[in-house]
């Protein structure tokens, strides 16, 4: 693992993604479900869009999604799983880390850049 | 904006990949560059993999790829620009603010998810 301090193994694949994030996030606030059209909104995703991702979240037992009928009208209820809140919490916890540390970085050296030392090295 | 507060459109898509995310680190790190091959090995990528995300970095301006020959050998050296520690550094304070909003939000309603309120909501 430290020959390879920045491959960020640990960074979960499956929930590193922009619009997977905002799913999450969502959801993670609204345990008791949101439907597709609120959550659309919420994360200004496409149907076409939205569907897939949940459908692959679903997959992994991130996510639970119910079609239900209410007042007649078809409903669908999206819901984080509580294994999709603890690994969603072990993400953002390694994100953190990285963060941090990707920050470190970047501040670290600022000056330098003014003359990159391409010979010097 | 606020009738999508999960869209996450200041997350810069071009540098929210796992592998950009190690590679950026590690060239922030390091300001007078890592040539290819270290920087392969730090992030763990294939020489395919490396070179198809250092190509997309360079053509947006964040990265700088200089082939030279030192000894007699020809060596690929990978620095990030002034403009891309810029945005990098601006793309970690949007993620800092997401993880904390993420995290706020998963950790609020913890044991609601015991029984998740179906029929009740």
């Amino acid at each position: 693992m430290s020959e390879a301090p920045f491959a960020y193994e640990g960074l979960d694949r499956l929930l590193h993604e922009r619009a997977r994030l905002g799913v999450l996030t969502s959801l993670a606030g609204n345990p008791r479900g949101l439907v597709f059209s609120d959550l659309k909104r919420l994360c200004a995703l496409t149907d076409g869009n939205l569907a897939r991702h949940l459908q692959a979240l679903q997959e992994a037992g991130v996510v639970e999604v119910t079609k239900s009928v209410a007042r007649g009208r078809p409903q669908t209820l999206c819901q984080i799983t509580p294994e999709g809140r603890r690994r969603f919490l072990e993400y953002l916890a390694v994100l953190d880390q990285v963060v941090r540390e990707a920050a470190a970085a970047a501040k670290a050296h600022p000056d330098e850049d003014a003359l990159p030392g391409l010979a010097g090295a």
